[in-house]
């Protein structure tokens, strides 16, 4: 381990310097050949669950990128199966649930979670990973809405109409539901933080299908709750889903540190909207599909718009796909880190 | 045949009277029995061959919901396969193609369209509905954006990344395809305005993928050639796609009489951007899962903000889903015409 690099830190405390801090979402696995070779022989969950083969996993891409920050590999549905969630991770398709969440009984029955029976891996994991890291370690969660979105639609969905349904059908229904996986955020991100975590991002990846008014009605009092009882936790928090510009103001109201931005939004046009926070992002994934000369000039892009911004860290607006080479992601890192700092 | 209904046209044209008109995209189909059980014998590329049986699943819900406006059923797959795309409606997935386009040499190969010729279903469904509807027929097509992106990603996509590849990695290439699909659809759109078609709605129903400079770099010219010249045939042009609020203001530059919300902008909101045209939309289609009391409410919110708007057409934002009832979409269609025109 070298000296601490504190830049996502203070990046994402609004106090960053000009060489801005880069990390990616899904950095972890993906397309890595070395990951690739593990996956042959252990599962997703079967990784999660080996606390040193899980840290490997996390640290590859720090080690191999030079990223400022890890993020824990492991999977949004993680902490489901405790509750009573049977939850499998298909290969192409993505989190599959064979006990999708019908009534109110289903939303009884759901069970809460007491991390160190249940996710011991998780923590333990955590632990070693602060022995051998010399940049932050984020954990992260998924928010309510979108781990509910998969719950009652027993998968990933385009139309979300069961969860829909739900929602506007039954406001005492849902608020049981949002009630009960809020309990499990922070009961599972408390514990992770407790375990080292420095600082921990909600993917509420799916939630941009609702609108800002159904938002204030439905979600915004869950994630205002669960931020303000994580706020005490003094570390960094950060929110992130997809095709959500229509919701920005209402996440620059939460007691977040930084917000995420997909591409469709520029961080130009997020100040403009009056977004305070830290920005996260936004280079569009698909991005780095394209010839180098086209990545460096949307890098440069984003570098041009952020570069006397002390309230930014460099990511992409999505997931790293398996189809992007760990090649373009380390050559991405060192010219966002080179032109950057440039004249520092 | 009763006297022409002409209250769609009317508002498309901003000339909307206090009754509202109403249709639904994908309201021919879905879930009306009568359909379903035609569906036991037909696919639907044998339904939409057949211009009787054709004509009899596009008049269903105008007889049935009492809605202002008819749209042909069919699928935007339906001119594909003349141009040498090999396509197929797979049940509960959508499109799949099985000879994706990968490279310049596929582009090249793809053919152009005879309308009398490739699709003489098409132009005979649409002559033979003009003798049995009294309100206007809508007919539309897919625009090339959202095409290519079946096209390329071989059938629905979440990342759209090849589809994105291609157009950063080779604009040439990318041009290539759009300027052969904006042929496509012209030549498309102007057969069945001829056989009496009395509307036009383009989907690009998948691209709030692309950023707005985005748009404007590698879509926007190809949809300004489209509409500038279908405007030539003097019919409402109408555009629609999901998660496009980031790009109303660039369809607001084109020729273009109406523009599709969907419900994550408001028409109040759309107003205030400065979107001056018709606007069509937005009730959520999950709202109709909902208790008649919520859907009521909903429907009333959006009757209310357009009360003095004569460029308002009643839809949903975005089509049926085969889960919604007809007794629903029933129900709907009165309370608008109603609860709208109340002080008529």
């Amino acid at each position: 381990m070298g000296a601490f690099n504190d830049r996502f830190l203070r990046a994402a405390n609004g106090v960053g310097e000009k060489t801005k801090p880069v990390w990616y979402m899904r950095q972890a696995g993906r397309s890595q050949p070395e990951y690739r070779e593990l996956k042959k022989k252990y599962s997703l969950f079967g990784i999660t669950k080996d606390p040193e083969l899980c840290a490997y996993v996390t640290k590859l891409p720090v080690d191999q990128y030079n990223n400022d920050a890890a993020i824990l590999y492991k999977d949004i549905m993680t902490p489901l199966p405790a509750i009573g969630v049977d939850v499998e991770i298909k290969s192409g398709i993505g989190p599959v649930i064979h006990n999708p969440i019908k009534n109110k009984a289903d939303i009884e029955r759901l069970g809460s979670l007491d991390p160190g029976v249940d996710v011991p891996h998780v923590i333990e994991t955590i632990k070693l990973l602060r022995t051998q890291l010399d940049v932050p370690l984020i954990t992260f969660a998924g928010a309510p809405f979108t781990m509910a979105s998969y719950m009652i639609e027993g998968g990933p969905s385009k139309s979300y109409e069961n969860t829909k349904a739900m929602m506007y059908g039954s406001k005492e229904e849902w608020d049981l539901l949002m009630d009960k996986l809020s309990d499990l955020t922070i009961t599972y991100a408390k514990a992770q933080i407790a375990a080292g975590a420095q600082a921990f991002q909600i993917f509420d990846s799916w939630v941009g299908t609702l609108s800002a008014s159904d938002y204030r009605t439905f979600v915004k009092p869950t994630m205002a709750k669960i931020f303000s009882e994580l706020k005490k936790e003094d570390i960094p928090l950060i929110t992130f889903g997809v095709g959500t510009r229509h919701l920005l103001k209402e996440w620059n109201d939460l007691d977040v540190d930084v917000i995420g931005l997909d591409w469709r939004t520029s961080v130009t046009e997020a100040r403009e909207m009056g977004i305070q926070k830290t920005l996260q992002g936004n280079l569009d994934p698909a991005i780095l599909l394209a010839p180098w000369d086209t990545i460096e000039a949307r890098a440069k892009k984003i570098l041009d718009e952020t570069e006397n911004d002390p309230s930014f860290i460099f990511n992409l607006g999505h997931g790293v796909t398996p189809s992007i080479l760990p090649d373009t992601l380390r050559r991405l890192t060192q010219f966002v880190h080179e032109y950057s700092g440039r004249n520092q």
